[in-house]
């Protein structure tokens, strides 16, 4: 675990909102993009975007023009071998920063992999405090936080869905654990509806949209106060959770 | 859901390493803190500690003397009834401010039934960023962000932690889950070494303490290589994360 000689890696979380850098970046995060030339994406082009926009919250004399940073692409084709390879400048001395196309690496994103190669290089891995969807969500929902599961995403097609819905709520019942999901922005309202249908009268569900954002949606209700209210979701990015 | 006469009820994560307000407090905690003047917190003193050295971190004519404040107790005894009490100022017009001990409040920790009443009486509840150990521990794992459980604490008792631990391996495997859990720091060693003996020789461990902070320890590796590599945990919180 000899570390002396390598640089870092650091784990940048992306904003979840829009338009929020000014709102949810963390001084830490400030601090480090001014010592970081060697950067990992999801796109390129919206990494560039986001750091240029993290730039912009600098005094100017700190800040890098984002032509002279390197900037190289991580995502889910991404295999362990090519995360060696774009590990081997961090090895070498070079620090790195790792963007998410939306809150923080490594969470429901393809970040795990550079990480693993990082330590299995003994590379040092610094977490940077950032928006997360998933962890803001719970925390707003008033669902249980000793215990809970995320499951990403859940079965596309419906009797697997109604199946897998049943099942979070069997495992909610059981190990007295909040269970967390997500949806694409366009399949939201179906699976809104899916949960309507498909859960026990009594079951808790959340749903958290926009979170960090002017439009920030957050609401807790049993299925059956949810039938009476029901809603249009935007198709902004949500997260749902169910408790029972 | 008429919530235009209502407060709004804000969740502000503590620091989880101590001294670092200047690092990860993002600038929308430092907004709304001039705004609140009623907080709940799970110990006043340290409360009042923490908002204390926030408003040392605004221009001094933003600043709210702390004795200015009003503050209540939300703790782990409280009752559901009491904190709908908790709440009937917000429904009548005033701001709130949970504060966790440390990290998120709502996070393994007793915020979540304030949020539940706020919930009901229909208060709009807004989630704020900041550090999470359990969340920077799984970015910094390299583990698998897609699907993971967080457990609180396991059972203290040697023979059922074993058990416990087993299980957990069980689901990693059948799940493809990460399996994350907390342990008081005192028992932090001990629950370290039942983890080296009780794990499969493959078995992925990681061992996050002191994260945010400047002695940060973030390492994972297979439980044959920690068996080489024997540590003495530092009796500060950590966090436990395992992958098969």
């Amino acid at each position: 675990m000899n570390v002396s000689k390598s640089g870092k890696i650091y784990l940048i979380p992306n904003v979840i909102s829009e338009g929020t850098e000014n709102k949810v970046v963390p001084p830490a995060v400030l601090s480090v993009i001014q010592d970081i030339h060697y950067y990992l994406a999801e796109d390129i082009r919206n990494g560039r975007r986001f750091l240029s926009k993290l730039m912009k919250l600098l005094p100017e004399n700190k800040r890098h023009k984002i032509e002279s940073l390197e900037f190289k692409l991580l995502d889910k084709r991404t295999l362990y071998e090519e995360a060696v390879e774009l590990m081997r400048p961090v090895k070498n001395g070079m620090d790195c920063g790792v963007i998410s196309e939306s809150g923080c690496p490594g969470i429901a994103d393809p970040g795990s992999i550079i990480v693993k190669a990082a330590h299995q290089a003994g590379i040092q891995v610094i977490p940077l405090t950032g928006p997360s969807s998933i962890l803001l969500a719970l925390m707003g929902s008033g669902m249980n936080g000793q215990s809970f599961t995320f499951h990403g995403y859940l079965p596309i097609n419906k009797k697997e869905l109604i199946r897998k819905i049943k099942k979070l709520e069997t495992l909610s019942e059981s190990n007295y654990q909040t269970q967390i999901f997500i949806e694409t922005p366009y399949r939201n309202q179906k699976l809104f509806e899916t949960l309507l249908e498909a859960c026990a009268p009594h079951t808790r569900l959340c749903v958290a949209s926009g979170i960090t954002g002017s439009e920030a949606f957050i609401h807790t209700m049993e299925i059956s106060e949810w039938n009476n209210h029901k809603i249009q979701l935007k198709k902004t990015p949500a997260v749902f959770l169910i408790e029972t």
